[in-house]
């Protein structure tokens, strides 16, 4: 039985929308995954008796207190003990859960994920991708988004390995393409970082390396992982945000761009941490909720954290 | 009379787009402008008596050569002295124009700008910048946007001077509001690059500067000059552009994203050199052309270059 841990305190609509989602998850899913919701009980109960969850599919863990989005993650963390966040990681530690998802604190997250559970050995820095809506239908993923603004080409060599593997594993797409963010497409082109990315990336025998990619290929699909920088990551991410918004405000209704409505994808794996840990957008609704257990399904049941040991162990 | 070189070789539709362009402006055009149209004269001369541009408001200097997109720039230029651009540049040196106009290759262009009429003393690095189309009508400037692929943190401080001057005198925006690119709206975030920035761009007395802007604000109007490196830049640009082109392939007719068809804007000066120097788009169409050259007469009755010469002396 596999067991998902979700942080029900977490995110701008927590608990409502946190109770739905693992309502839409649990009557979809024909597998033999457990949640586990951890939380405040007196605020979850009554949500979760009007919404009618499967009382043998689910059970409650109690958190006392909340870590807010706007406090210090590593002072949190500590100060808050009793918090979901922090309960939810000592259960992940001691295998009380497989994974651990939340839409909470993103910094609690990630010093929860580094300090409890830890980085797989050979991993130098983790890192958090995000899909990018292509034309074509498909989903590629931008690695890294944020977490590691200064990088050296050897952390953005093993962001492409990551991606890549999620790809392969997760999003079930055969020898992912990988490509370099760039400013041209030439070999030679770009910053220094990119330009001594290049020669580790070609060198790499675990990805499928395409060469380099521009802004004007992120959209289109050119490679299945994209790999960057976080600065430039997040600049990109937020920018492909800001196309749904303004879609909206102007009243395009389209397919393609209703797809960068990325409140749907829930979020994408912290990569490189020895156990699926899923850090969710700060506006998931119950769909993200849905999508992101989802995920962790799939990285359990194909044991990426296991391939990615395996792979960072030669 | 303000003379205005235009180099009628350069670009994927030159020469004609460039000499429609030049008639269109003509015709607009009440000042006393005359352009000089530089390139090979049998090849132009055709197009020109067919277009029937006044005689009297253009003259003809012949360019026996052509310096392609795909050359080496500084190569190029040394071995192809009768080049259309290399002659542009002669021109500009010798006060033969005001200001010279391109669509050609960029680096040839740069190269050129940079050895024949020099950065303005205490400039580092000149930049160049592009327009941002925002909802609400306006135009922000983005610079850097590829020419400067690594940046220190004084270089995004004089881009920000640079962008600010533009923005005012030629823009004609009243105390333009600047922001630094970043991945968080508060002091202290961002890559150690932008987090260095930050604390030069609060002490610049220069400009009017609004803090951090993120990648979602980019299509909105929060600040009218966006600061960043060149890297960043040019992603950032390319995504915009391919924008464009997703919302024609997919029928959408929208006045705001068909302000992201960037070939109309033709080109953003290269700020920091001595001389007004354009450099268009390689795809640029007549409506480029003209704007560019409009564009140059704003740079020269404000007198731009002397505004940064007089801030950059202090």
């Amino acid at each position: 039985m596999i067991k998902i841990g979700l942080d029900m305190m977490g995110g701008d609509y927590a608990p409502l929308e946190a109770v739905k989602g693992a309502a839409v998850f649990l009557q979809e899913n024909n597998e033999h995954v457990q949640l586990v919701l951890i939380g405040n009980e007196e605020k979850i109960k009554p949500i979760i008796e009007n919404i009618n969850l499967p009382s043998n599919l689910f059970s409650i863990v109690h958190a006392a207190e909340v870590i807010e989005m706007h406090e210090h993650p590593t002072k949190a963390l500590k100060e808050k003990p009793q918090s979901s966040i922090a309960i939810g990681f000592q259960l992940l530690a001691n295998n009380g859960i497989d994974a651990f998802i939340s839409a909470g604190n993103t910094g609690a997250m990630m010093v929860g994920a580094l300090f409890s559970i830890k980085k797989i050995e050979g991993v130098l820095r983790p890192t958090i991708g995000a899909y990018m809506p292509r034309e074509n239908g498909t989903l590629g993923l931008l690695v890294d988004v944020g977490l590691n603004a200064d990088c050296k080409p050897e952390n953005l060599n093993q962001f492409a390995t990551l991606g890549a593997l999620f790809a392969e594993h997760v999003l079930k797409i055969n020898n992912p393409k990988v490509g370099l963010v760039n400013l041209g497409e030439e070999e030679g082109k770009g910053n220094i970082l990119t330009q001594a990315s290049y020669t580790l990336l070609k060198e790499n025998g675990n990805i499928n390396f395409v060469g380099n990619i521009e802004g004007r290929d992120i959209l289109v699909h050119k490679a299945d992982v994209m790999v960057c920088d976080g600065f430039t990551g997040n600049v990109v991410l937020k920018m492909a945000e800001s196309i749904y918004d303004i879609t909206k405000r102007r009243n395009i209704e389209d397919e393609h761009f209703d797809r960068f409505n990325f409140e749907q994808y829930g979020g994408v794996p912290v990569l490189g941490v020895t156990k699926p840990v899923i850090i969710g957008h700060g506006i998931s609704g119950s769909i993200a909720f849905k999508n992101m257990i989802n995920i962790a399904c799939q990285m359990i049941k194909t044991d990426l954290s296991g391939k990615i040991k395996e792979c960072f162990s030669v």
